[in-house]
């Protein structure tokens, strides 16, 4: 026997000297410190976490393939990064070193096919951009998934993505995603699907990587489908309380009302009155009654959004609903919109110099006034300020909870926590369309019971074995 | 040393003893040969094969559960059968001894949740018999996928069914199925999802059993979304060419005409003129022309559906179509639809006393026009005869190829195989709705690539290691 007297060097220290032997081009392997804290999280939340140990700037599959293996030779984890929009904890550096692979600078259009209304892209196209590429083009079509407005195409699949549209137009998990490109822990790359809308072809694995956050493997490309671009109208209706804005909802999108059915209904969004309140705070020149309100959307033809206004407008009047207001122009549309869209921003005038942490659930819509009311009374009992809004059409809930300073964070867990309990009991899920990431992770058995966990993570452990794709994410502990 | 003496009794004796132990009650294992041969061929494809060994009426989940666990006892491997009209192969008994479970008295509708517009329900219900259930208690909805008339939910999932409305309502891979109760082979029984219409949290489980064909569990319930009932109406144009008759379809689908979109299209179906020549054949008195011809559906108010029907006449003028009729009311157009539907069953006049191989492929919509010459060049060249229908709306090609005796499968197959390899070349797949079962297994590779393939299998031998669920089927040879 003899002494061994080893230097110790780091295994991230020598998968960053092979990054940069195989990706010499300047600024595609970075460790600067910025860049290194930037991509470990979001624009919209800034988590108290740790950095990443390198940020490799991705250009190609090649790259990634490229990353992919270097990380497997020294078992350095990869975290996959797009648009950086997300809300759980989905980009947060593991506790071990790790590799963020960025892919916003993949951003291209490869192939537009508008007598088949999909396209081919890269994953760092957003699809907000998207859908300015197609006007610009004059194409009459457009991708209606739409989450936060910088959200890009990779991070959207992988989160099972979607938005104020998907009362018409379903989520991420429907069939907009014919096929992805995929980098797979082996440093293999597979296609899962051809860009035919149909096949039968066995279960479709383009399904296993919706909604994985960059678990399972790392989307480069992919095929979406896109819809013919409709005329729009917006509407707005105030209503006593939640429970009639929802029966309203209900009625309106599955009765027969005069003969005439409503299925032109695209978005149908309530906003309760404390984020109306917040609204009149942010621009008290509009005056809002402060009620329970739904914002909604209505497309087609110009007599078919009439009839369909016409419907809507009297079943809601049925349902105790007042002050019932169709835009009359495009600015007025968008005008009334913008108020939707912006409401989040504008409720932090709730609680001055308070943070917003944003929270889903979602329920089957019939549930949702229930959620509703146990979660004002949680809020209450808490005593926090926490606009509630949603994608009502869909049952899926949303809070703004205000907090000022990490010593409330608790109170924020608290609320989430009471509130998904209450989602779950309701037979509905602890995330619509935020995703799991690192903060929901441990609600997953509770919803779907440990035997779909278990398959879940043994589909895990065969593709990724080393657990080398986001760790930490989506699973709960003590799995993969 | 000495010599041992052992009476060899088959696994699958020992297994059917232990099969009437657990289920006593008479008529539920049965090894009746009409029963064993019967459940080892569809309703449709009358396939020469072998009987299973054992079948089992199952009359619950817990049943299931008990036939699998002696299944994995004594290595007996099991096939499912729901409504039994599938057309490749899904159903033959394996090589080896086998136990069918028959799950078609497992047919009871669980709950209807109107308001929330889903319904749970066991694994033999048929969708025809759910819409009429629907109908009699005055619900106004239907649930959409429409293939055979007695396919059963069961079955419909794991074929990843859709039929001639999935130009409106999409196929079983969209989010109709909420979500899968489930048998593993392990015998634990997992719920995929909740019953909220939208989820974030991680993969989602119910897809990989959506096509999986019993290949992964065994779908023992299910809840599934319910779309309004909306008006309908029916008509018929009529084309030059299947090239004119696509490019009419696809840009009244996707394309502006005098401002209004076309977007209440239900149904686009293209019979060819060889198929309309089947039709007049059986019934003479139509009199229609022998030309490649559109059968179109609209749904909506009474104005929405005149408005598109406007639009539709004139787009497809422009690409040559003639005779464009609106079927005035339901009789008509019941009338005019029962063509469609029984198209293929009438195009057996063209060839008297054959049979008819019913075969189907996808392609981006752009692409059936060249699909389909390239098939009618096939068909004429192997001096057979096989009118061509399709889903034309989603690029869902079909050809009934006619044949007589065993000796003309070959020119089925070769037909078959060239046609798959033509939509393959064209982006297409093997199979837009009929599946996979045994005879379009080794086009797979072909069409995904050796890696996703292995992506399945391994995910295959994960779930099920000793291969029991429904082998033979799916995954090429040489996997799983």
């Amino acid at each position: 026997m003899f002494a061994m007297h080893l230097i110790f060097i780091p295994l991230q220290e020598h998968a960053l000297q092979e990054l940069r032997r195989v990706l010499p081009e300047p600024g595609v392997v970075s460790t600067d410190p910025d860049e290194l804290w930037g991509y470990a999280q979001s624009v919209y939340t800034q988590l108290p976490g740790r950095p990443h140990s390198i940020v490799v700037h991705a250009r190609s599959t090649d790259d990634v393939v490229k990353v992919v293996n270097i990380s497997r030779r020294f078992l350095v984890p990869i975290v996959p990064c797009s648009g950086g929009t997300s809300l759980e904890g989905n980009l947060s550096a593991p506790e071990s070193p790790s590799i963020c692979i960025d892919l916003s600078g993949m951003d291209c259009i490869l192939e537009i096919n508008e007598a088949d209304a999909d396209v081919v892209l890269q994953p760092g196209v957003t699809w907000t951009r998207l859908n300015e590429i197609l006007k610009e083009k004059n194409i009459p079509l457009f991708f209606p998934l739409d989450p936060a407005p910088s959200a890009a195409i990779g991070g959207m699949i992988a989160t099972g993505c979607s938005g104020t549209n998907a009362v018409r137009y379903g989520t991420a998990r429907a069939e907009w995603i014919l096929n992805v490109t995929v980098v797979l822990p082996s440093g293999e790359v597979i296609k899962t699907r051809q860009r035919a809308r149909k096949s039968s072809a066995g279960f479709d694995l383009t399904k296993l990587f919706i909604g994985s956050e960059g678990t399972l493997g790392i989307i480069t490309e992919a095929t979406i489908r896109l819809a013919p671009l409709l005329p729009t109208r917006v509407a707005v209706v105030q209503f006593p309380d939640v429970r009639q804005a929802t029966e309203a909802v209900c009625d309106f999108m599955t009765q027969i009302d005069r003969g005439v059915r409503v299925h032109a209904t695209e978005c149908a969004e309530l906003l309760d009155s404390v984020l109306m309140k917040g609204l009149n705070m942010a621009s008290p020149d509009e005056g809002w009654s402060e009620k329970d309100t739904l914002f909604l959307k209505f497309q087609g033809s110009p007599s078919a959004i009439h009839e369909t206004s016409e419907v809507v407008k009297t079943v809601c009047g049925k349902h105790g609903g007042t002050g019932y207001r169709l835009a009359h122009g495009e600015t007025e549309a968008e005008k009334l919109w913008d108020l939707r869209r912006h409401a989040f921003l504008h409720a932090a005038a709730l609680r001055p110099g308070a943070r917003g942490w944003a929270m889903d659930v979602c329920v089957p819509v019939s549930k949702l006034p229930d959620l509703i009311y146990a979660a004002k009374e949680d809020i209450t009992a808490l005593n926090m300020i926490a606009p509630i809004g949603g994608h009502i059409g869909d049952g899926n809930f949303h809070a703004l909870v205000l907090y000022q300073g990490a010593e409330e964070m608790n109170l924020v867990e608290e609320i989430t926590s009471r509130i998904v309990h209450k989602a779950i009991a309701l037979g509905g899920t602890c995330t619509g369309e935020h995703g799991v990431g690192t903060r929901k992770r441990h609600f997953l058995p509770i919803e779907l019971g440990q035997g779909t966990v278990n398959v879940m993570t043994s589909i895990k452990r065969t593709i990724d074995p080393h657990n080398l794709f986001n760790p930490g994410k989506l699973y709960p502990d003590g799995h993969a």
